[in-house]
């Protein structure tokens, strides 16, 4: 991604500090933000300066290699250990944190060698996220191929560079398809109760010259009835064995509307998002977020004091809704034998 | 309705003032906001201080009283033409306005007596304002059958006292079935852009104790899915010959989810919000409000400075979705047969 000129990516790591583009200040205010040792890393990843699938399993990955850093040869079996539970613990619906960690850890535990190790656990977070920025870039091509010229998508919360290490999933064949030429208009639900994307996905279009109109929510059915919307594709948080998938609260309102509509709903998201131990959607662990962000708005409260509220911050859409999931091995169906095959 | 102890209407008329409560600073303050001449009511619904069907017919009705009043013997029939006109203009889609308005006038377009005029516009806008007060208390009696005891129940939007006179039509079954005794809850959809589920509706149920947790528009499926909701009512703007019905941006989302999940959809409303000379919802004009609702919220800009927005007042909810439409003269069909029965 460029902002203002500048490459950038999403996270990274810089002598012992994880960086992050801090997307809470986004689209007003552009700032790295860094984290100086895995616990501000947690930190981070719970509190939202980092988001999206992606971005957090390599925050994740790094936070890893940050604590081995930050260990000494006495306690470094010890004290990763924690630190990883420390990192597990700040959101359970994304399988990329996961997948993450697991992909750094893997590397060390069997090591007995202190000095190695730390060289190791850095190089394998690195590994890790050239990984997501490759298999983003992959995405983008494999799914460009699936927007017609003059295309109209529909698009629900960020999936872009910002909620990867780049480029993106649902945003990237976007990206590839409008740097190709082709002529594409999005339309961007704003993503209540957080705004990604009249905040994220709108901001990264922009910087990209994307045309595009920010909706509520709410009129993202009246677009796709009124055939104003002919294709949505969203990312995803956790794809689990039967296809079944896991992504920001409303995506299923989305999927289904488009299903009614005769649209079809393609999820994108790399391979590092597929979860096979668990067979089907309803396993998925649903985040429940603080009721602030339903009762208040910029800080400022809008319903009445005597008023509670329910935030989950994910839902699952079976994949009976699903017309394809864009992968960086190629676009698949949304079922078992397909996802086995895909990550054989 | 009760305030804090004391009966209030959401409109009536003192002297040559229409009187409304301010439904902008709700639920934080409550005010009574008086408008001077039929310009000033024109703009009080333009600018939604009052909003909602019942109530916005009723302020209208009460807008061509107040023309009547301030007109002279000599320019009567231009002035009160002209009036009507500028209160027709305020808002598109909501059929009860056009109903108001033309009550009041039918009754005095064919009398050439000035003082009679003046007295027959108020007292038949009184009797507008007293039929919807009546009609949305019969809708609480025959709604309230449909709910069972322990029902879970979605809204949309405001359909309550707010949005009529006084009672409302999609919570007055609630408030029905919750004095009556039975445990109901209600899921209140924020309603973005204009938050009139997290304002309007959950400050109405507060007051009534009626249970009840705001949420996110896009949490509605979620919950439908989960079978934690077990029924949904909202209101309608306009109803058309063959039982489409208009309503705010988001009603058709939340009715094709209510299918897809089979639970029951009920669409309640006065007989003055059907619209028999269009056959079709697809002919019913829906007003584009403006990008600063989508853009900012509380008057602090979200979204990026590159970016517009799109911003559909209403939406339009086919027949086929609609499992009855409860009315002040029973629950009937959402079809043309049973609509044109009612009407008779």
């Amino acid at each position: 991604m460029k902002v203002d000129g500048k490459d950038y990516r999403t996270v990274w790591m810089e002598g012992n500090d994880v960086k992050l583009i801090n997307q809470t200040l986004l689209p007003h205010k552009f700032e790295v933000y860094s984290c100086r040792n895995h616990v501000e890393t947690a930190k981070a990843i719970k509190t939202m300066i980092v988001r999206g699938a992606g971005a957090i399993g390599a925050t994740a990955a790094y936070g890893v290699a940050q604590a081995t850093l930050e260990s000494n040869e006495d306690n470094c079996n010890d004290y990763i250990k924690k630190s990883i539970k420390t990192l597990q613990k700040t959101r359970p619906t994304a399988q990329n944190l996961f997948t993450g960690i697991t992909y750094v850890y893997n590397s060390i535990k069997n090591n007995s060698n202190f000095n190695e190790i730390k060289n190791i656990a850095v190089k394998k977070a690195n590994e890790f996220a050239d990984y997501d920025v490759e298999a983003c870039k992959k995405i983008g091509e494999y799914g460009s191929s699936l927007i017609k010229d003059k295309c109209k998508i529909g698009t629900h919360c960020n999936a872009g560079w910002l909620a990867f290490v780049d480029w993106g999933s649902a945003l990237s064949p976007i990206y590839s398809a409008h740097r190709a030429g082709k002529d594409v208009f999005v339309f961007v639900d704003e993503t209540r109760p957080r705004n990604q994307g009249s905040t994220l996905t709108a901001w990264e279009l922009a910087q990209e010259k994307v045309p595009h109109a920010i909706i509520a929510d709410n009129a993202a059915g009246y677009y796709m009835k009124k055939r104003e919307i002919n294709m949505v594709i969203t990312g995803a948080d956790r794809i689990v064995a039967n296809g079944d998938a896991a992504n920001k609260i409303g995506t299923y309102e989305k999927a289904v509307l488009a299903k009614e509509n005769n649209i079809p709903f393609y999820v994108a998201a790399p391979t590092t998002t597929f979860d096979l131990s668990l067979e089907s959607g309803d396993l998925i662990p649903i985040e429940e977020r603080s009721q602030d962000e339903i009762l208040s708005i910029s800080g400022i409260r809008i319903a009445p004091k005597e008023s509670s509220a329910k935030n989950p911050a994910f839902d699952v859409t079976p994949a009976k809704y699903i017309a394809g999931i864009i992968t960086e091995k190629g676009v698949i169906k949304a079922n078992k034998e397909a996802i086995v095959n895909l990550l054989k």
